[in-house]
């Protein structure tokens, strides 16, 4: 494995460090349990910050943002809690200008960094922030829900929603350090546990045919809190995404291998305004749609749909996609932003283990039915 | 000089070309006089483009953008145009959501490019939603005032203001071209073409000894857009600017010369509210103020600031520092963005030519008057 490097043991607040090989942009990703009241330093360390401000949810705040900051505070360094709404509504521009606002209230100025201490929609929106104020400040990722443990806190996306569609709005910037605490996850509410399940699974499919059948093995276990397998699978969940980012960094191709299911399970999301349907719960069904389009479009061999859809389904994954007219899926796609023209480039699974970009339009992704049923009726 | 590589005749469209030398960020800047209906084939080719959106000021569009879509559509480019309000109160995060959401109507995805036709506004505002649109897809600067085309043009430097203060969120991204056409300047209003000279003597002042001699020869031959002498003095200009970036792309240090001025005249643009002041006219004030202030702090030799002031005051910029309280100063300079804690990393004139960043708190910057005046009666 040649672009993130594990070093066991010893490490920086004990557990498993990751490296990101990334040049000048390269950053580690700390995993371990219990391990939150011994960021300061480190955080300290990368971003050479004399301040910073944590975001987070109030929930997630109230539970994990007085220990790192009593952490960094042991540092010396100037600590200010700031509280976003919960919710992918929340991950928009008007939140954003709030922090900005909020920054330069409390004087955050060049050599302050931010910390995004929850789950995605912080990360993203906590990262679109640090992306563009002043220009650009360091920010550090502090996963707190298996999701964004392993996808939303490695490869640099960063960004906010429009009322057009999820991600429209962003940037690739990368965090200074990611430090996972894999003992948080006991506060997570199990759909949000069984929602992260989702990119792990994606992982697995599209990269990894060992890790899909240990995840076969395993997948109770995870939902269990398990902390051995959580450590493992999460750190292999890490590996492959720094690998591919590592060799994408800006998403020219491979990295877009990493949308399987993403195009439509974000015109799923579109369509249900972002409120009923979890991210990964929305990946799940894309993925299973994908795959069964990968099956008929004759790209994967006959049953890899029905693999990976009992694998979905066991973890306790939502498989078939939502319904809504095909005229209003097929508008959905046409803001989705991995649009070339008039074709967009699906991530087809040609067996479990490995994905290819197949261009395709979106009248050739959701079909016409016979009988005039809507597309969303067929998985 | 080995930042900026100077190509004389024979180059694409005629006129001078200049490389800023950025790695993989390279870009090219074209000067010359009548060039803009040659454009389309370069941008096409710098872009990879099939689809572009022309930005600008409804008076700029109406003259110029008619001229550089037929260029581009000769190229098979498809071609919008979009108009934004005129003046720097348009650049704010409000405007930037109206072009996402027009952008996102039109069609433009990761294949298409923005281009930003007209002054500093455009480009800044352009340049931002070119960096954040979908995570970035490539712009072109073709910038029509005097002040775009030695400045704001070359560098990368995007972004918006906030209510708190200019500049506040932005990036740093490059064109992927700039493109000036010199003729333009012969429909701007004489007020802009003489705002723009105070980059063009900022950057004698901080870097160019002999420069800065030649525009006490020349400065009235460029009001009167002499060609020669435009073209001249632009890229000369350029090369300056192009230099200073390509040491310090991301501000680290050296870049920040280029602030000469700028710190004090943000703070006169802030507290006018962006309405009455130019920006040129604010660098020119803030310069002679900070020129002032070298002198007094023992930094530069006497005389200085008099010579920079009789430049200054022949070109027709303003001298002084707008009348506002010393307080309403010092709450200004404590959001500049440039502020390091306490202190501010103040651009000081070493001599005619020569520039260093010396670190000084708000109240070294805008010292207490005897007998109670404002510091804005002190130059």
């Amino acid at each position: 494995m040649s672009s993130a490097r594990r070093q066991r043991g010893g490490g920086v607040g004990g557990g498993t460090r990751l490296r990101v090989a990334l040049g000048a942009r390269s950053y580690s990703i700390q995993i371990g349990s219990g391990n939150l009241a011994r960021a300061g330093a480190e955080i300290a360390r990368c971003t050479k910050a004399t301040r910073v401000a944590i975001v987070s949810v109030p929930e997630v705040g109230r539970r994990y943002a007085g220990i790192l900051a009593k952490s960094l505070r042991s540092e010396g360094v100037k600590v200010h809690r700031v509280h976003v709404p919960d919710g992918d509504r929340a991950k928009n521009l008007r939140e954003a200008a709030k922090l900005y606002t909020a920054f330069l209230e409390k004087g955050l100025d060049r050599s302050s960094a931010l910390i995004a201490l929850g789950g995605g929609v912080v990360g993203d929106l906590t990262g679109f922030v640090a992306a563009t104020y002043l220009r650009g400040i360091p920010f550090v990722q502090v996963p707190t829900t298996l999701l964004s443990m392993v996808d939303a806190s490695v490869g640099g996306k960063v960004g906010v929603n429009l009322p057009e569609g999820k991600n429209l709005v962003g940037a690739f910037y990368q965090p200074k350090l990611v430090w996972i605490d894999t003992a948080t996850l006991a506060s997570l509410p199990a759909r949000q546990r069984v929602s992260g399940m989702a990119e792990v699974i994606k992982h697995a499919a599209i990269w990894d045919k060992k890790m899909f059948s240990r995840l076969e093995s395993v997948a109770e276990a995870m939902l269990e809190l398990d902390p051995a397998v959580l450590e493992s699978v999460i750190r292999r969940n890490c590996e492959i995404k720094a690998e591919v980012v590592a060799r994408d960094e800006r998403e020219a191709g491979l990295r877009m291998l990493l949308n399987f299911g993403h195009t439509l399970g974000h015109a799923a999301e579109t369509l249900s305004g972002y409120r009923k349907i979890l991210h990964g719960e929305a990946v799940g069904m894309g993925m299973v749609y994908a795959a069964g389009r990968s099956e008929d479009l004759g790209l994967a061999p006959a049953g890899t749909r029905q693999r990976l859809e009992d694998l979905v389904r066991r973890v306790g994954l939502p498989t078939a996609m939502p319904r809504f007219p095909r005229r209003a899926y097929l508008a959905a796609l046409r803001v989705d932003k991995k649009r070339v023209d008039a074709r967009i480039r699906f991530v087809a699974l040609r067996a479990i283990g490995r994905a290819e970009l197949v261009p395709l339009t979106p009248a050739e992704i959701f079909p016409p039915r016979r009988g005039g049923k809507t597309a969303s009726t067929r998985v």
